[in-house]
């Protein structure tokens, strides 16, 4: 992490910030490598232009942080101690005095918590630095497509059990049960989301909930999952049909395999992201089902599961080499039912590579 | 969810705030009765003293949100749409113009959408909303409570399975997959927390990781686990022996289950809420085990697994009839092991009742 560190402390230099809080748990583990839930607790890092950074967190955990690696600084705090009076305190022991910059993550650091911090410098400007850590974090190292590429696998793992699970008369939730338990015996401790598998017309609704739906034949099958691991998600989605195929799904289903591919074509160092969704939507107009599309083509995927960058036809940005993201077309009927299907797709050297492997053509599944 | 929002809106009218902004997925829940995570996407409430409150939510979301039974307005956006504009384009139809002071959850909206929001308002006054809405919260109505009896029996369910799958050389991480395998399949989807099965020494840690560790004769065997249902939330601990139990682990046992009766002893209407972790940490503390009981006596538990009130020795509250929380005592030794035992409590008029019902006396699984 100490590269990582180095990094973002040159930024801050070059920027004349004078500190910098991070208190996302993202944020945090990215530099410190140390991934943990505070909840409502305080746990941040300061890091400075010059001097080492500091940790802020419950006394409690202060073993599990100096046992992912943690050199520097800690301040430790019991619950009935005031964690901002620690730092206020401490502070000019590290030579930190004159503070006329503060960065923030904007989006993360309450309100509330913005006060605490904001007011022990009086007059202080106020930047944000999440987009200089979005910018980091969206350009993935060797480590962390390691990491990435097993989370994929272990995605791929879970749609296998979601199929050999089907039968006549099974429950949405019993599948998603079967799946869960299957990838928490591989040491999965947490889906990057609520598991989604939908039958039938419940596939057609985009963000549908699963519940005692029964399988049966000529339904659609959409397992929407991914998993935590060692600090990073994975997601994919499949869509099969059960025993049969009608010659609507089918359309449906062509329609959007044809649409991914096209996405999956342009994946490479040098086009630009937003040319992806415009390119998998055009499709998906031309063939009249461009209001059954009703959201971007799909996301960043790292620590968070929703991160930089924004598959949407409004992105600008150029996809860049050990880019993480997803592409996820979809075409939703409510009463034919729902097609998405979805990779996690790595920007290599020249192209690309899609990091889940469950084939993606259409299945019947008997 | 109308007498909340009248009675939020009657705060707001005695307290002279002329908008208030909620966007914690828990509060626009609780007044809503629409629960779900917008992710990065804004999700809120506008709530004013006089006029209907207006949910603002991505468009795709507005059907769910009507289905929970929303009868006010909506402003609802599109991915490419920015959602402040939208709202400072409706307030005035909505006869909001003149804004003076605006109520946020100061602990939960970001610096950044404080600068969209009160961008709108210049020089308005910002006072803290959240404490009305923990105090509204804090008292449990029966339907609340119908719903946290069933999260605390699928909570003792969860422990049954878990006593149930125990065998010699099992690892942690297997038997929490049989658990979480069996809620599931009651229709669970999603647990309150990582689920905890902690074996032997690992139980000393009063925040371990499960792994890899296989059961072993003599271990200590520590469950803790919860369940979220129907937008609520439950939390159990218990502690077990396999096979045997040493004279160490009985007297540490013993000792925590007197601190927890003691505790649940005073649950009572009029009792001043910091006397019971005071009470109990005094048994633990007079047996010489005061360094091993590092953290608060419990929390309160509803929308959130961690809510009001919170169980240190520091709160003066009072308990009042309808108040649901934790007592979980412990004693964590690094090399004989840990022992927490944790109930989730309901005030009651004259007393308590515990939801959780799993026995409390030490239990040596065969």
């Amino acid at each position: 992490m100490e590269h990582r560190l180095h990094h973002f402390s040159t930024y801050l230099n070059e920027n004349h910030v004078d500190v910098a809080f991070l208190n996302s748990p993202e944020n945090v583990f990215y530099l410190s490598g140390f991934l943990t839930d505070p909840h409502e607790r305080l746990l941040g890092l300061l890091v400075f232009p010059e001097a080492d950074p500091i940790a802020v967190l419950p006394a409690m955990e202060q073993g599990q942080l100096r046992d992912a690696g943690w050199t520097y600084g800690i301040i430790g705090y019991e619950d009935h101690e005031n964690p901002w009076e620690l730092i206020q305190e401490q502070l000019p022991q590290h030579g930190i005095k004159d503070v006329q910059t503060a960065g923030i993550e904007k989006q993360v650091l309450s309100y509330g918590r913005s006060e605490s911090l904001l007011g022990m410098f009086p007059g202080v400007n106020v930047v944000d630095v999440e987009d200089k850590l979005n910018e980091m974090r969206v350009i993935k190292d060797e480590s962390e497509i390691a990491i990435i590429r097993e989370a994929a696998e272990l995605a791929d793992y879970g749609v296998q059990v979601g199929i050999e699970n089907l039968k006549e008369g099974i429950s949405e939730t019993e599948v998603i049960a079967a799946i869960e338990y299957e990838l928490k015996k591989k040491g999965v401790t947490a889906m990057s989301f609520s598991t989604m598998a939908l039958f039938g017309e419940k596939s057609g609704q985009p963000h549908g909930n699963p519940g005692d739906r029964k399988l049966k034949a000529g339904d659609f099958v959409l397992f929407d999952l991914g998993v935590v691991w060692k600090g990073y998600t994975s997601d994919i989605t499949r869509t099969f049909v059960f025993k049969s195929v009608s010659k609507e799904q089918q359309v449906i289903y062509d329609k959007v395999k044809e649409a991914m591919d096209a996405a999956l074509a342009l994946s490479k160092p040098g086009t630009r992201i937003g040319d992806l969704d415009q390119t998998a939507r055009n499709i998906i107009q031309e063939a009249g089902f461009g209001d059954k599309f009703p959201h971007r083509l799909g996301h960043g995927l790292g620590i968070n599961v929703h991160e930089f960058p924004s598959m949407s036809h409004l992105n600008d940005d150029i996809l860049q080499q050990g880019m993480t993201f997803t592409i996820e077309p979809g075409i939703y009927d409510p009463n034919i039912g729902g097609v998405r299907i979805e990779d996690d797709v790595l920007i290599t050297e020249n192209g690309c590579e899609t990091l889940t492997k469950t084939p993606k053509t259409l299945r019947i599944v008997e």
